[in-house]
């Protein structure tokens, strides 16, 4: 079964935006074993779109359109694919009022352009594809082989159209020896294809390396039933095994086994499924356990505290966070001795420590974790060179192991990403803090000098 | 004159990427007035690149192709090109020594599958299209009126080679009558298409909706010399004209008055060109004006300070921040009394006054920004309701006009965009106050309450 992708719009074709439906649409194929063959995407141009859809028609089993069914004129999907297959196009009375609905709810009048995207071809099976958040309702409309879906341009729109509507219409056909409902047969039914459930999982990783994952894993991606995917998404790599079954027990066992294999594995460098996040794990984390946390930031510049606060909820754990970008502020703000700071740098593991465990001491939370370091471009020293970070934890008693760790790190990566790596590993340090688990840095990045051990206080 | 764009990969198809190539593609080919008519994707698969080549052949007249150039099994570009056209392949030596080059410049040894890299179909012209910074050469093949250029499909390589090589060449391609070089004449002269320079600005706005945008600026975008597109980048709105003339001359001419107009007709509504971001044209005022800048962040969260931080060279201006979430803070560390949150709430005018007040005195910087709201989804009342936020900016004597300014708003959209919106009208507000004009909030969103002008100190 052959499945194609047509999106639809000037604006792709001109660059203006990146056309993520495309990606979007395929790995939700992905879920049902449909693999997206062809990709393609045309101009507001009726000629050039009536070429992609007979094409499609003639080569796939399923054809999913995104784009050109709002209300202007460039929106010409449902007319040019009813003229394509030699269709007229005709007024469909209850879609007319859903819309009509739509913008009352919104408390608007419907203008008389939106009557236009009531209108569809005939033989179209418009009931299926209700659109519960926009005005474009899509459609379905079957050409010999092929199965159009016609679905609106919006991501959002988009995304609850396919998933609410589309894949399990898709799954339907495809399942069914003959549809009892009238409609037409399913294909892999019909062409002795055997169907194939498929499940899939991400598991997100931090603080190793690709090709030692890869590594690690070589014999669980072998066994034949599972596919085990890869993904950088820095400073993540993700893990996305797929696996396929005759029935949805089977596949949903396959994937729950692989899933804790690869846990087994690798131990607390997974730290989340899904659509879990660092920060969402730590605020879980610290949740349950009524722990708190508070930051002093120097070179990360608040972004610590940020993706803490970006949780709805963390007003719970979160006391608050100094961004000590300056030396005063360093002392004023956090009790660094100014000693400390004109003898060793803010740049140092003295430094660090008196910062972390001075903001738990401020703010009277469980953890303080803090960062220096120096993110670039400029500003390095053949002793402190670009790249160089310090990071530190300090925990109260009661809170895991109590103390202070720290341990310094040369990031040799751009100013952005040196950022993004260090707040990572200092969010890492707060959830292995909790579990009670070793505090270790990301092993791919080079390590300068050895960090001291989770240990009473500092120097 | 058509382009036409091919992309290749099996991860594109299956959704494991987004493929942001076309757009980058595209957006450049327009700076040299071609339009991309196609954009096809497909599958590591010998048959189907084969189709969509042959294809692109018979319709296009450049022909973008980019990926599968790589040193392993499923990189089948060069093969299959030369294949498609009846072409063999051969080896280049010049280009052997260059990969040989680039990999013990890295200090690795070239891998026996490399040599692969440095074939190329027979006629194929690989001078023009060098890789500096990976293992993969391009090249450009001529096949009836179109012409190939094979990219890599690693976007770093793939901007370079298309900045720097490709571009260029189509440019001269395009414009020659007649190649002295010897290779073949260039196609617009053939064929008597007058050739037209592009000149592109892409102007950043902030705080006026899109549609008042147009209809502020219909009559400019209507002179038929340039085109005006729109483009909405969550919080800001982006504006490019484009304009086409007969010489470099003209177009930049007519692209400079374009600018100048529109900067006229909408003042401080435009902060911003090209890459500048508005935390960096804050931090370019900062630092021309000797002033410096400290943030108090209740609801969000550390972003403004994370924001201004990601600008090489802010320790010059950001003295630092306090991320004060809970009252405890607001009291200890701003200086905020707790009369004033037991009466007024936190989120409230006269914390929000408090708060900028203090961090200002407790950083000695020439400004303070705060904010403090409720970016839900939860913690709404009746009186302060989900949405709901105050925002604060006090300067110093000499920092412009000196005193306190506050508003609040009710921003009704998600959390995460509640507080990047909040993030930006703060920014915006130091932007504003050096330059000494008024400050004014997003009109587009529902203002609550009248805010207290710039004036004296606070309640």
């Amino acid at each position: 079964m052959i499945a194609e992708i047509i999106t639809i719009g000037d604006e792709l074709l001109r660059g203006e935006i990146v056309d993520s439906n495309k990606a979007r649409i395929a790995e939700r194929l992905l879920l049902l074993d449909l693999e997206c063959r062809y990709q393609v995407s045309v101009l507001d141009d009726s000629a050039d779109m009536q070429d992609a859809f007979r094409r499609a028609a003639g080569r796939s089993d399923f054809v999913l359109v995104s784009g050109g069914l709002g209300p202007t004129r460039d929106d010409m999907t449902t007319e040019v694919l009813a003229e394509t297959f030699g269709r007229e196009t005709e007024l469909h009375e209850e879609s007319l009022a859903a819309i009509e609905a739509f913008f009352s709810r919104v408390g608007r009048r419907m203008a008389d352009v939106n009557r236009k995207q009531a209108y569809f071809p005939t033989g179209a099976d418009v009931d299926v594809l209700r659109n519960p958040i926009g005005t474009a309702p899509g459609f379905s409309l079957r050409e010999g082989r092929a199965v159009f879906f016609a679905m609106p341009g919006v991501p959002r729109e988009l995304d609850l159209m396919m998933d609410e509507q589309v894949l399990p219409r898709i799954e339907a056909d495809f399942l069914l020896q003959a549809d009892e409902t009238g409609r037409s047969p399913g294909e892999a039914g019909q062409r002795g294809i055997e169907r194939r459930v498929v499940r899939a999982v991400l598991l997100r990783t931090f603080g190793m390396g690709e090709s030692t994952l890869e590594a690690e894993l070589m014999d669980l991606a072998r066994d034949g039933e599972v596919d085990l995917g890869y993904r950088t998404s820095f400073p993540d790599n993700f893990l996305r095994p797929v696996a396929r079954a005759k029935t949805a027990e089977e596949a949903d066992a396959r994937i729950g086994q692989v899933s804790e294999a690869i846990r087994a594995r690798l131990g607390p460098i997974v730290y989340g499924e899904g659509d879990e996040t660092m920060e969402s794990v730590v605020g879980g984390l610290l949740t349950t356990r009524g722990l708190s946390v508070a930051t002093a930031e120097s070179c990360t510049g608040g972004l610590i505290a940020e993706r803490l606060t970006d949780i709805p909820g963390s007003s719970a754990y979160f006391l608050g966070g100094i961004v000590a970008y300056s030396n005063a502020a360093k002392t004023s703000l956090l009790g660094v001795s100014s000693d400390l700071l004109e003898e060793f740098g803010a740049v140092s593991e003295p430094v660090i420590r008196a910062m972390a465990e001075g903001v738990r001491q401020k703010f009277g939370s469980d953890f303080g974790v803090a960062t220096s370091g120096i993110s670039g471009p400029s500003g390095g020293t053949p002793e402190k060179p670009v790249g160089l970070v310090w990071i530190a934890i300090s925990a109260a008693e009661g809170a895991g192991e109590s103390g202070t760790h720290s341990e310094s790190f040369v990031f040799l990566i751009d100013r952005k990403r040196h950022r993004m790596l260090t707040a990572q590993v200092a969010l890492d340090w707060i959830r292995r803090s909790v579990l009670g688990v070793e505090l270790v840095g990301p092993s791919l990045m080079r390590r300068r000098g050895g960090g001291s051990a989770l240990s009473g206080s500092s120097a």
